[in-house]
């Protein structure tokens, strides 16, 4: 466990000043140039996974690497999360508050299923403001969230103070 | 393999006037409900890859899906290009025409290494400009696209006589 946070840590590349001024990126694609760190990832995740889950439901785009890897270790279906407008069909939508003005997100209307337990995934959690508007969605749809998982917890920004109402299950490979 | 056609097929959902009036969208979000015909399509990609594929490059956001899943298959790296602006760090760029106007896509810098053979992966291939965009960016990089494969092939829009001049290797799993 140590090792892998030490692993994917290694793997983050800090890129400063985006996507704006001030702020220091954590980005992740470099972790998926790593095929045995990727594995362990997906694995580390489902070795603590003790809980159930029906779907995995992924936040566009960074969310859909890793999603779809859990969704096929977990054998579950997987079901995109993406921004207004991108998604083809009946949707429902959930805007919440940025630092600066809002966002919507959508979900496709009857995808989920009353009662279905839904893993929510992301790349990372900061504020919490984007997983819990997701979580919204899924409530909406009559499912549960049963769990969270993301690569990085940025936990000086208390996130999981905001997502912990959802579900109090949430894994993370690395924590800063 | 007819038969896995007639699965993705039935899968797919058409959706009238998506993203514009007139369109009939090909929604392929359905496929990845089904837990058996994700396996099943990245065995068919699997089983039809007979040439030498050391990466793959992915385009935003739903050539994710699959690319993520092939290179977990085939253990190799995953790479993803985006829309400009979307990466963090050094990345290059090109650009395109669409119908009106243009479209910019990133890939970052000294990810794919000269010599590389890439498979490029969209879920669907149209009129061939993105994956074009995509394959000349490959090529910018020093490493050669040894091939393509996509979920659905449009051949009514000639998307192949487009991008055959990168490689003639070129998947998918249902042909409209």
């Amino acid at each position: 466990m140590y090792l892998l946070e030490e692993r994917v840590k290694n793997a983050i590349r800090n890129v400063p000043d985006f996507p704006k001024p001030g702020i220091m990126f954590k980005d992740v694609t470099p972790i998926l140039m790593d095929v045995r760190l990727c594995k362990d990832i997906v694995q580390h995740f489902e070795d603590d996974i003790n809980f159930e889950v029906d779907a995995i439901v992924a936040v566009e785009s960074r969310g859909f690497f890793f999603g779809m890897l859990l969704a096929d270790r977990l054998n579950v279906p997987f079901i995109p999360i993406r921004k207004a407008g991108k998604l083809p069909g009946e949707c429902i939508q959930y805007t919440y508050n940025l630092e600066y003005g809002t966002a919507t997100i959508e979900l496709h209307k009857g995808f989920l299923k009353p009662g279905m337990k839904v893993l929510i995934h992301d790349d990372l959690l900061a504020t919490g403001g984007t997983v819990s508007a997701a979580a919204e969605l899924v409530r909406m749809e009559g499912a549960e969230v049963s769990g969270f998982s993301f690569l990085v917890n940025l936990s000086f920004l208390n996130g999981v103070t905001i997502i912990e109402k959802y579900s109090t299950n949430i894994l993370s490979t690395v924590t800063y």
